[in-house]
């Protein structure tokens, strides 16, 4: 797994690893916004007399795609990059994702560290070595586990980041509760008594549960499908929101909120979870993400799109399911009649 | 690194692998020459009630590119591959390159198997876990160091192998004698006395001595560098003439024996490597490989090409020379005069 250093020990330590390592070249990848709102942060800290060159790339999951790949590899080509570069990930999921793919795939890979700049990125994104971009609609479909020299988490980034983004990492942090740890969802639940000052500890722990998971298990062979509680319906909202011209965009933890409600009424259905349970959940996750616009023609289409869920073997849609708060369980099938219902729980 | 077998053994270690791993789908991907020479052979002799499905890509270098790459993943999905998928790549390097790549990025890495079906693919391409496309004129541009399950070599594909392209795989054979066995050069080099029949047993240790250098640095950190002789401006030469329309493309194979005889002249120039040897190793590939058309106003862009080159670091090109045949010296800085003086020595 990858060293994790939070702020303030994390740029000591990233200039600990500079010095050892004598890059030939530092690459930063950043896109409009992070270039604008933490790259002036980050330049200001870091120490190297090594070249620096900026690489920028279009903001958004829409440009989480192979075209994005191909300028920064030929970007990188054309600044002399060889196999003693080094490449910073300076950004939310869709950079610390894209970042890490393209650093792994040049030139047979070269070295990379993540620096999130999103909450959805710090407790969730930038962690676990998984990297990857969209095909076409589908997401992260195109991708490799491979994991950075370094991953430096400074909470400071967020005061710079937009309440919905907030949100979406919010999600995540709700889910590491629910598939987890309950002491954690306990503590997350009740959002109106947190406050701002509260988050670098809820971060480190998110971090510490995510870490902690997929230490067990790097290659999702077991455990660490339960983190996708929530993700295999909230990838097919989230792939067919940003499809169709019709509908808003949705950040990823907007869909995996929904995901985790629809989830929750699946798990009550089939693996006994407690009904009062349920309606805490879709209580708590409702106060932060409001209803989203959903029609009757919508559930097919969707639907259509579990058909490409990573976690599917051998034609079925596997899902992760609760029996309670903290116990998941894995592999578990899902009847069509029984999706159908759960959208209409929603 | 991979288990390698040859034909006979090759199919029932190929069928025994088939039973113990379950595959959702086959895939074999094809280009249209192995399409219609060796996949005919290869079903005829595949044992499974697996479902089946052939992919098929143009052949040829200039689509050993990521736009390919983006086909065969669409194929695969529309497919309906999933993880416990398995791609099988017939045929010559452009597929085992292309296809160890596609596989390995697909749903962050499927299964696959190399079966190689030209002489360059059996003794160099397929083994060793490097996989890649190009990125415009530049050579295996991106990619990463990823093994097939198995590699299996069949000889009996070489049948249906044009001469130029059995030719093509000769230049490594040869090359694999001159950086690290004395022995094999010598059985190699007097060409004009070997028959096919020798041919199964020429391969054999062609791929026992990759092999052996790929288990002592599979990543290539040191020795595996050396494998790289005549590659260095073979593959600025094969670069160069696949993006000028005025010349005919290179197949690798040519471009590389030109590499060895200009990388020898280097040897000869730097590190003492003897005059005479010289003389018969030009003679030797000369034999083979007909010179190809250069002139003075092509060295100027050909060895702009270097600047690209995978082993380059701190924006040096590092060559891979020799001291004498079987003893390559690994790093070597040459300077631009010394380059030109190759070439006119050519």
């Amino acid at each position: 797994m990858h060293p994790t250093y939070f702020y303030p020990k994390a740029y000591p330590e990233l200039h600990r690893f500079l010095k050892v390592k004598k890059q030939s070249i530092i690459f930063i990848l950043v896109d409009e916004n992070t270039q604008k709102y933490c790259l002036p942060k980050f330049l200001q800290t870091l120490e190297s007399d090594v070249p620096l060159e900026i690489i920028e790339i279009e903001a958004g999951e829409e440009h989480k795609s192979l075209e994005t790949c191909t300028g920064v590899w030929n970007a990188l080509t054309e600044l002399g990059a060889d196999r003693k570069s080094l490449l910073i990930n300076l950004g939310g999921g869709v950079i610390t994702d894209l970042g890490g793919f393209v650093a792994s795939n040049f030139k047979r890979g070269i070295d990379f560290i993540h620096v999130p700049t999103t909450l959805l990125a710090m407790v969730d994104a930038a962690i676990g070595g998984k990297t990857g971009v969209d095909l076409g609609p589908i997401k992260n479909q195109i991708g490799l586990f491979s994991f950075p020299k370094l991953l430096l988490i400074d909470p400071g980034f967020l005061e710079t980041l937009p309440q919905n983004e907030l949100k979406s990492g919010l999600a995540e942090m709700l889910k590491h509760g629910l598939v987890y740890r309950k002491s954690y969802w306990e503590k997350m639940k009740d959002l109106s008594k947190l406050s701002l000052d509260d988050l670098p500890q809820l971060i480190e722990e998110s971090v510490a549960i995510k870490s902690e998971i997929v230490e067990k298990d790097p290659t999702e062979n077991g455990i660490r499908k339960i983190l996708n509680f929530g993700h295999t319906l909230g990838h097919a909202l989230e792939s067919y929101f940003l499809s169709n011209e019709s509908k808003t965009t949705l950040l990823h933890g907007e869909a995996v909120a929904v995901g985790m409600i629809l989830e929750t009424y699946l798990s009550s259905e089939i693996c006994g979870f407690p009904k009062e349970c349920l309606a805490e959940i879709k209580n708590t996750i409702l106060q932060s993400f409001p209803k989203i616009d959903l029609e009757e023609a919508d559930l097919e289409p969707i639907l259509n799109l579990l058909k490409h869920d990573k976690k599917n073997s051998y034609g079925n849609v596997n899902f992760v399911l609760l029996k309670a708060i903290g116990e998941p369980l894995i592999d578990c099938t899902v009847k069509r009649e029984q999706l159908i219902d759960a959208f209409r729980y929603y």
